[in-house]
């Protein structure tokens, strides 16, 4: 397909097992693809979940099921199917989902409610149910005979369009014990051509009440997840699942108060923001990686939507891939923010360099500095409003040439 | 500049002139050019204005005196300067302006608060009040003289990156009386290289109050200026200014039961909507346009937010531009609007052909005719929620390499 990113990292890292959760890969061959595109996660009884799911008001079947699914908060198994997404296919979609549910239930004696799906890739084609089946045989044939898959496996078998296998990991100590955080991830462009797209799963050994970890799971994502954008496009089957086995026996963390709760958020939230970076790597097109910091705003909300209208901003996302230090864009998508902005208060900088002061730019602007900020790879665009105690951060990536290539000529 | 849009009106249109309305040009040399960059409007007394500007918080000198003098209703002047938008200037703009003012009162004895400013071009550098002053004494000669500027002349001279220059006009029949509307605008993309960027002047000679004026005018506007996008930005100088002189003698008009209120208002927004599709006409890379066309709805509001969502697309537009009937991304577009859709019951066409009904792909559909009808300039894709009787129709063009050129490599 695509070249491998060039803000991709160096190498996937080294990731710890999760005691509790076992991984199956199979090939479905939902394209016609020599790899894996089936991933079966089977979790140890007492499994609880949390989760998040796209906005969208026309999801796939898949993203319905986890949504109702979700309320029990138990789960023991995951599938995920890549190269189809079964969006927007009608009762046929359903039908496929059914008996994916009907199938693991069977096989593995679980109900169905503990049961989670998610497919990614082309739009619009049921998915084949035949395929399916034929690769949860082999899924169920590995698992059968302990041949596990490998966090790099894994992560590779639930890419569509991504250009490398994101995984992520991180550790908290719980009173006496380590527990560990590892996640993987795909997406790379909020829906890629003809794919729909990011899918992002976490597990944990931690004991955690469901309650609590859909609390600490939002809290993370709104860090990570949610602060990142591509190109403001939302797809029709997003979804986050935080899968917690309690294998490390802890003391059960319940909320704020229980010991080792920020140890946990605070390993969450960096596994979660550092797959939600990885995808913004991997943007269609991308060459820069792009920080957006906006303090000095009057909230936290309003500094996160003043920072989400610079990074969407097309003008902006041209500026930096042109390696353009246009300050006068980033003031544009700050005022038609909505937000609180006082414009002669507001500062702008690229790097360190601080470029615009006081409603205008500063006095011997040296555009020196600023230029070979914006020739790096990872790029820092920073506004002040001068309001408040308001701030957030943004991430996302230059819009460039590649993802007009990518997405208008793909066809030709 | 750049190469004539492949998508410009033939010609310019031959519009008649307002009475109570003189226009002189200049060349003020706000930028190294060969050619008028400055347009003075003088309006004859008893002219009545209204108005509406940018939402955007970081707004122009220009705008926020205009802002504070459509307050009053009534105009007898008009300053437009091309070339240098003088937005993000601090108190040395607002000096330029406070000294235009000056002038401008001084020479033609008129109040302050009649008289209107709009400046487009270059953001971050103060309008520079030597050649503001010279553009306005070579412009006082031309009115002293009579020598007055033709509407292809003036419309010229507003214009930045615009490929062409954008006129318009339409009558209306008001009891014994034929009033003329006539427009002229300018702008390319919500912000143009460096440049900041929408403005539109209309002109009629009916007699109208100013409070009406004002109402029409933003009937007029929802159906057209802000029924169209380019790239989803929004400029810190966006200005819509209105002027009625009355030369026509017409029983003013006062409100919507007013004999040939209706008329003045069709004449109107036929008047802006001509004018604003010139805009998208002329969208940066723009090779084909595309309305947008949404029913079904719940009401108008969510159809217009829906059509927005899809035509402000970064996908759907690609997708056009490589002639690809993706309805999986108008889905995605859809469902990202927040707006009550039913996956089970929407429908999208191109064209005429419908694509996708009750939430999935036609039996048989053949995409012959959908592809021929992609190969054209002027593109539709019509979306049914099947849900009410609310619909909407949104302008915007394609996304394309040209855009991504015009707006990330210029510097180079």
């Amino acid at each position: 397909m695509h070249d491998r990113s060039p803000l991709a990292p160096e190498k996937f890292p080294k990731l710890p097992d999760i005691e509790g959760v076992r991984l199956a890969t199979a090939r479905a061959g939902y394209k016609n693809w020599d790899r894996a595109d089936m991933l079966l996660g089977e979790f140890a009884e007492g499994t609880v979940v949390a989760g998040l799911t796209t906005t969208s008001k026309c999801p796939s079947p898949e993203v319905e099921w986890c949504r109702s699914a979700l309320a029990r908060g138990k789960a023991r198994a995951l599938v995920v199917n890549a190269g189809n997404s079964n969006a927007f296919t009608g009762r046929r979609g359903k039908a496929a989902c059914d008996m994916i549910l009907e199938t693991v239930s069977g096989e593995l004696g679980i109900a169905r409610e503990e049961i989670f799906l998610a497919s990614t890739g082309v739009i619009g084609v049921p998915l084949p149910e035949d395929k399916a089946k034929d690769g949860l045989r082999q899924a169920f044939n590995k698992l059968s005979v302990g041949s596990d898959a490998s966090w790099l496996h894994a992560a590779s078998t639930i890419m569509t369009t991504d250009t490398f296998a994101k995984g992520a990991g991180a550790t908290a100590i719980i009173g006496d014990r380590t527990v560990a955080v590892v996640g993987i991830a795909k997406g790379s462009g909020m829906i890629a051509p003809d794919m729909a797209t990011m899918l992002a799963f976490v597990f944990t050994d931690a004991a955690v009440s469901p309650a609590y970890l859909k609390t600490m799971l939002a809290a993370a994502t709104d860090l990570s997840f949610h602060a990142i954008t591509v190109d403001s496009d939302t797809s029709t089957s997003d979804t986050l699942l935080a899968f917690a086995t309690g294998a490390a026996k802890n003391a059960e963390i319940t909320g704020p108060d229980s010991p080792g709760a920020d140890a946990l958020q605070a390993a969450l939230t960096q596994v979660c923001r550092d797959l939600a970076q990885q995808v913004v790597r991997d943007g269609e097109g991308a060459q820069k990686l792009i920080a957006v910091k906006v303090e000095g705003a009057t909230d936290y909300a309003s500094a996160k939507r003043i920072a989400l209208s610079i990074a969407n901003s097309p003008l902006v996302k041209t500026a930096v891939a042109g390696e353009d230090a246009n300050w006068g864009r980033v003031v544009m998508a700050v005022g038609k923010a909505g937000e609180h902005a006082d414009r002669d208060k507001l500062s702008v900088r690229f790097g360190d360099t601080i470029v615009a002061k006081d409603g205008m730019v500063v006095d011997g602007y040296d555009e020196a500095p600023v230029a070979a900020h914006l020739k790096g790879q990872e790029i820092e665009i920073g506004v002040n409003l001068g309001l408040g105690e308001g701030r957030a951060t943004v991430w996302t990536c230059d819009l460039t040439h590649g993802y007009i290539s990518i997405n208008a000529d793909y066809r030709s």
